[in-house]
């Protein structure tokens, strides 16, 4: 069963309350879910990371899987829009490990200090491998879904994707030719601020962390529109030689690794024109926003194979 | 490392945040961190569960798990003197078994229909044995702490503890000779609306997960106060005649078995004397709350073992 047919039969079981309906403002399926205790909203997001699949012990030490999961949720906040305060944080550990949980817990607080945040409790436990869970929960006066494109809206990209793929695979490889994009895709270090620009002006946005084909198809099909991507406008974008180069030593397509590299952490977001000369100050147009061809996601009007990096299996 | 001494070390790295001083009400080290968007609080409890040390899949369905799982998450809220609210869910399991993940989803969502909550997100992975990650966001107009009983308060149970331990003990046995605590350790079903009673009056409160020894030693330590239990208040608890008989019918003592059962999820809590007549009325009393002795929790005068269950090993 594919990953969205399970959280479709998930959604089914888990049914909305009616005591709730008012307070509740985004449920399942957007990278939080927020609601309104009193006049505020809350955000809230959860990221469940196992050993083999979302890292590996001989890559990475324990403060950097802290760091990188700390991340990854933070991420998701942001991408509503909205600024994460709290979070907690829960492990489990084979044979319990103890030096190894601290050092995973430096990893978190180094991350949770940039932003100005702090954990607020947790739950430990003794388990099979290594599984740590980080739930967050943002603040803010409204919340950006991935559901509110309109078509005429530009499309947005701050940092190039592609560093976190160009990565891993060096580390596949066993290889090193470029260590920068190793260690980012060890550690995906986020420019927040850039973030925080995006979730004030966005109609729609979303945390590239599956890739932008994968995660931009999540927008198209929630906001019911179709997002059309100009190959050219990628071309323009600063990063793009460097990473060009870097995937034609990897032996790697450029444009795909642009387009399917995951855990990258940096939005992929619309916006109304009238505001592009704001929105160009501190992201890059890669296309637009059209209605015909709903909830596709296409490259120069070609339907784009979508591919990325799926923790599902 | 002993988990309050791994608590004291992760209190320290996790540092708190000058700027969230105003809006955290409650952090580290109670049944859930409370903080306060805007006007109201929000609580918030996150449990880890994993296989072969929360439960055991020869024991359980999975239904049962969920169900199970959602209990002792919802009862942290109540044992907060709030009412739950929302939900996140989260799992990894090996092989992914979409069957058994649905299952358990099930058994979460008939609890959490109960208390007219919601779950509203998640995440899901694969990952070895299975994991399940429940957190639970509450409402409500105070929060009720571990750290507020005062000398001279009484000291209340609504249910006796016992059943679980005497399920377990059955269990562990491959014996079968009352099937209704067997049933109560699977799923230990609680009288919500006597817990909602018990926060509305209640000084100090806390859910009893690790034994009522346990479970009251965190009140005397929070506090800084000496709970007394008296035997002859336990003895005549109209649930003590049945738990005792089973005791014994199993090899216990009956005073253990009740001060020493985990997952009980029944609140211990204390109230305020001139409350007594109002109190009494649900739940009952079976000691008091002495200003020597602090951080001490004694039965009939003599310091109490603590012992009860640990999950964290």
């Amino acid at each position: 069963m594919r990953e969205r047919e399970l959280i479709t039969l998930l959604r089914e079981i888990f049914k909305p309350s009616d005591r709730l309906a008012n307070e509740l403002r985004v449920g399942i399926g957007d990278d939080a879910a927020v609601f309104a205790p009193g006049k505020s909203l809350v955000a809230t997001s959860t990221d469940v990371l196992t050993e083999g699949v979302h890292f590996n012990r001989t890559w990475s030490d324990a403060k950097t899987i802290g760091r990188k999961a700390a991340i990854a949720n933070l991420a998701d906040i942001f991408a509503m829009g909205m600024r994460p305060n709290f979070l907690l944080v829960s492990a489990t550990i084979e044979n319990f490990d103890d030096g190894t949980l601290l050092e995973i817990a430096q990893g978190i607080q180094l991350e949770v200090e940039r932003v100005g945040a702090q954990v607020i409790g947790g739950d430990l436990s003794s388990g099979q491998g290594l599984t740590l869970s980080i739930t967050s929960f943002g603040e803010g006066d409204r919340s950006v879904r991935r559901s509110d494109a309109k078509p005429g809206d530009d499309l947005y990209l701050t940092r190039l994707p592609g560093r976190s793929l160009l990565g891993l695979t060096q580390l596949n490889k066993g290889i090193r030719i470029n260590p920068e994009s190793v260690n980012f895709h060890l550690i995906p270090e986020c420019d927040w601020a850039t973030f925080e620009k995006a979730g004030e002006i966005a109609t729609a946005m979303i945390d590239i962390s599956d890739g932008v084909a994968k995660d931009g198809l999540e927008i198209a099909q929630a906001s019911g529109v179709c997002l059309e991507i100009e190959s050219e406008l990628l071309f323009e974008h600063p990063d793009f030689p460097p990473v060009a180069k870097l995937a034609s030593e990897l032996g790697l397509e450029a444009l795909e690794t642009i387009l399917s590299s995951g855990e990258e952490h940096t939005p992929l977001f619309t916006a109304s024109p009238s505001d592009r000369s704001l929105v160009e100050s501190f992201a890059h147009r890669v296309g637009g926003v059209t209605g015909d061809r709903a909830g596709e996601i296409l490259l120069d009007g070609a339907p784009l194979k979508v591919e990325g990096f799926d923790h599902f299996s």
